[in-house]
């Protein structure tokens, strides 16, 4: 029944609505498609700049301030949005219905402004298509048991999206954004970066982790968990962009799909350390409490004790020193390094193919990028190396791993 | 129970709300009130010009459009304004609840834009109250029996706070706005105008449908209905504005307590229409079924049938004037005056005291002030007259019945 209604779920970023033509740009799109026997269930962000007005608002007000009231500030920004795409269907001649979270059913936990969804009601998006009418739900909230209004976290839309078209097992969901597509490494760092038209959803979730900013990394979980095709493309033209599916969809997998980077991190390096596990399980629960993510660790037996480093957000880098200095006194010696970028190869085909690590390596010795620490898993190479360098690296193993073409 | 809470609703106006700071402010009275032994119940507009820039949106998307969608559009305003409040309070160190209006149950029919309240649950509030709790409430707003979000109306806001104040029993419901008070006239025409300590709930009906706008007439004609006190007041100085109370309350009635105006109306004059009733009830039906609001009517009987002039809104003269067009033909003749003001005297006492029509009459005739169209209530007189003479009437007309001192 669900598959015989064809549902396409599509998603509008904060761009794709982010003015009165543009708006309108989403209705003609999205009624095009029902012409074409699709049955499309819209999914929208606040118009772009909307959300950023109303957590300056926020802050002004009480700063750091989480929960209901946060929550219903920013929400508001999506309830704007939908209002006006529902319209805008109307005004060229389609049937469409406007929901907001708690109107639709999407409920999550009571995290708020980074609530997990939990449970979708479908009946009333079956019930509208049943009837040719658009529903036009609003991204980035929820509602809790307690009838508050609940956020996702930015990004969340994707995520909203996701979770959506899993509901309602629909084909495919289409994230519309300002991108024709998802790349193989940041077009404005390396020229020669190409549109990737397939990739598995573990590399998608390695690359939203490792820093492209394409996809919301828990949309993309929700679609690798329930098999929803996420299909990634410029809401300005028609044609395909990135489609994210099983692994076993993807065509002859690439050893590495892309360079990924992020531009900004800081590393902390601690020595001596006492030995033993347990100091280093104390010092990073520590950081865990204060809400510090620590990405990459690297651990070194040494005479004295041992040596770690550590990486996390610049941002975060005075308050994880203060909290090391709080720990171990003047006994240890800190460094950081606060001006450094972090570049990764990603890809599926890493797992059959030995050496790729090696070349990794070899490909950024040969162009004189000190490695500061690294990382790696089965999918993925990960190094931090320092910022002014991390233009000739990201483009040279984008050369190096056969992507240029 | 409830009255041993010493409820007291408080509404803050859009200009109440419409900085940062000013929000601040509005959550430092509530506070204070409740250190004084006041339980605060807080009701707030959209933070002022958020609802034209929200209708100015819709109206680019689709013009006139009224609908689901539309509300939810406008009624996103309030809740940027709750969830402020809300914050603020908490800033403050007090404890606050967001509520909009699907939160809290303020249920109404389905009348988009112009909903009328039908219910409002007090439970949450009783509950919020008793724990300390200020509840911050989105006026404006209702909800229906399909969960759809609805608006009451430009300033439906006071409407919403009066309908709170009579569900809770409230001890009265405070109106704070950017004026200290209602005035005997407006300061603006009239500088020997001063603030009215008391009114009752007819004159100021009567004054709200004659063109003050301090107050919403709904939310009089429901305090009126439910007993609720009503005081204006402003919201940056401290001191009291206009109690609106029940007749028995007034102090002794001013025979006239207050000089009102609107400075733009349009008149429409034909003749001669042919004899009878049923010609002014076929042309009335046919005006209001356009939605055009007809306010004065005078009807004459001449020679070869009647002469009837009725007063519309400057906007809708040429729609009027084409329908009547439309419905006589080319035997009458149409003569219209689209540069007139009216201007109104209203009090309770002048039930007892005969005599103030014709010293309405003859203060105008002093004056030299023609008269275009008049119409009498119980405790009203009012009169067409040009607007350029405006500002002499409405003087005289002051001094005239003792309200300059």
């Amino acid at each position: 029944m669900k598959s015989q209604m064809n549902i396409m779920v599509k998603k509008f970023g904060g761009t794709s609505v982010g003015s009165v033509e543009r708006i309108l740009n989403v209705a003609k799109r999205s009624l095009d498609c029902q012409l074409l026997g699709e049955s499309p269930v819209v999914v929208v962000s606040a118009m772009s700049g909307d959300t950023n007005r109303l957590v300056a608002l926020g802050d002004q007000v009480f700063p750091h301030h989480r929960g209901p009231a946060y929550d219903m500030l920013v929400a508001s920004g999506e309830q704007v949005s939908v209002a006006l795409v529902s319209m805008a269907i109307e005004r060229l001649g389609g049937k469409a219905r406007p929901y907001l979270a708690h109107q639709l059913g999407i409920f999550t936990d009571s995290m708020h402004s980074k609530a997990r969804i939990q449970k979708i009601d479908t009946q009333k998006i079956l019930q509208d298509i049943e009837q040719g009418i658009i529903p036009v739900v609003a991204g980035f909230q929820g509602v809790d048991d307690a009838d508050n209004i609940t956020t996702l976290g930015r990004g969340g839309s994707d995520t909203s999206a996701v979770a959506i078209a899993a509901a309602l097992n629909a084909r495919a969901c289409e994230i519309f954004t300002d991108v024709p597509a998802v790349f193989t490494a940041d077009p404005r760092l390396v020229p020669k970066a190409r549109e990737i038209p397939k990739l598995s959803f573990e590399e998608m979730i390695e690359m939203a982790a490792l820093g492209s900013k394409v996809l919301h990394i828990r949309s993309v979980e929700i679609g690798a968990k329930h098999g929803v095709r996420i299909h990634v493309r410029s809401s300005f033209e028609s044609r395909e962009g990135t489609w994210v599916v099983p692994e076993g969809e993807s065509m002859e997998s690439a050893v590495v799909s892309s360079v990924t980077h992020e531009s900004s991190t800081g590393v902390i390096t601690v020595e001596p350390l006492p030995k033993g596990t347990e100091v280093l399980a104390k010092l990073f629960t520590a950081l865990a409490s204060k809400g510090i993510i620590v990405d990459i660790i690297s651990q070194l037996e040494i005479e004295s004790g041992q040596r770690l480093s550590f990486s996390v957000g610049t941002d975060d880098v005075v308050a994880a020193t203060g909290l090391v200095r709080e720990q171990f006194g003047s006994h240890v010696s800190i460094s950081t390094m606060k001006d450094v970028s972090k570049v990764s190869i990603v890809g599926v085909g890493m797992r059959n193919h030995p050496g790729v690590a090696a070349k990794f390596f070899s490909t950024l010795a040969q162009n004189n990028v000190e490695i500061h620490l690294v990382t790696t898993s089965e999918i993925k190479v990960s190094a931090v190396i320092d910022r002014p360098l991390l233009e000739k690296a990201a483009q040279s193993l984008h050369s190096a791993f056969g992507l240029d073409q």
